[in-house]
């Protein structure tokens, strides 16, 4: 992972999502149709946070987020996922 | 149930769901299918709270939270809700 | 009513539903069908209210409140609700 | 119209809608069905107000209210309508 | 326009519809049922105003509003509009 | 462009729109229809502002705002939208 | 880019979205109707900001934007958005 030259405005968080596991618990592999979204990721990139919020999240985190948050971006050829800190369930 | 490594921001709760009752009252075997979503669940980690909340449920207790609260989350092969506080309803 | 071992969260009030009258003021007998869903209710349990809000009910109170307020919960076999103080309309 | 033992909560007033005009100003009997539903009220009952809001109305006044305002309320034989006094237009 | 004997709560304002144009400006008849609604209107009753407001309009002004603005209202025969002071856009 | 006897209201401001271009920046002639209704427009009154907010724009500020910003006003003849000022997006 | 002589309200920024890709990182042709619609754009013009916040982006910066943000305009025959900053996900 190449550092990005990128500053999210306010309480966004750059999120590289992670490949999604293609087997199961029990060792099934999973087609490919089947894979759910990812919902782990790796904080690539943090906002400077606002005046009424200070960040929580930090660079190389690794986050959980809900299945439809953020925005998806298209950086150097890969996908991204920016969303506001408040889209971040857990920090793993 | 292990510990698990895994911190929920803000004020966020995150929620082991207890099975369901498989009998009535009366001791009549409820089918698989009849069941109802568990509405009872344990907590299994906490957030720090926010600057304007701070938290009332600890890790242990077993709480009450409406039928659709929370998101599901997949944690080493266990099924868990992440939920903010105010989805809880009650501690029993 | 036994003492439920059960604490509301914030300004939580756990209500038990009053049976509906089953016969009309003219003395009329209500086919079951026909009741009206319960509006009054036993407070039975008090959340510790929040830092905006104290609490006005207490328990014990007879309260009336909206038709459809209230999550429903069933604790020890019997039926509840589970609603907000300000879901409450009156005392009465 | 008897005194009622009810304690609104909060902001809440409760009005005893008055009955609809059953003639036109020019003297034509209205039939019962294209009676206009009461928009016109007696004050019978008044909560305590809010932190933020005291209250206006007193029990007694004469108040206008919009059609769909308030839930709809049977008391000890009687209809009345539980309403928050920001649905009550004016005091005539 | 005889007095009102009517107090508007709060923020609220009684206006009287002005009759709108029957003719247009090259004095064509506008037949009854192309009449747009009125928005002109001239003000009979004020409210107090609120802690966070207080009122601009007077009784006597003559103020433009939106066509939608208001609740119908009928005094004595004659219709009214209530609305919010917010409702009003403008004194001509 | 009469001066208009007009007062708007806290943070309204009345505008005149322009005309929209009958052509093209290649001198095609628009047909009717295909025209655009205009963005840009001139500030003909302008509100006392708000508790909260004090106004920006002046009267004879040429403003441009969103395609289906304000509400029509026909004043003497003429064709006016009122805003808001936050529904101007720039000076120009 | 010729300097636009125009002051954005508020906390308006007004930018000029480039031209997407045409070709694909394997340097395939895009034929026009696949293109993207840009999420990349330079500032052109920044508002003084509000009474709550001060503006973070400056005239000049690359900046990322969701999908659907802004209010299309043109001037002098160029298109440009004007969105809040708000809307603005990232400096890059």
């Amino acid at each position: 992972m190449a550092k990005l030259k990128i500053k999210p405005l306010a309480d966004r968080v750059l999120v590289e999502p992670m490949a999604a596991e293609t087997k199961t618990a029990s060792g099934i592999i999973i087609p490919d149709t089947a894979k759910e979204k990812p919902q782990k990721g790796k904080v690539v990139a943090v906002g400077p946070g606002t005046k009424d919020e200070s960040m929580t999240v930090s660079v190389g985190d690794t986050v959980l987020y809900g299945k439809y948050s953020g925005t998806e971006l298209k950086l150097e050829g890969n996908d991204y996922l920016m969303m506001r800190e408040s889209d971040i369930l857990a920090i793993v």
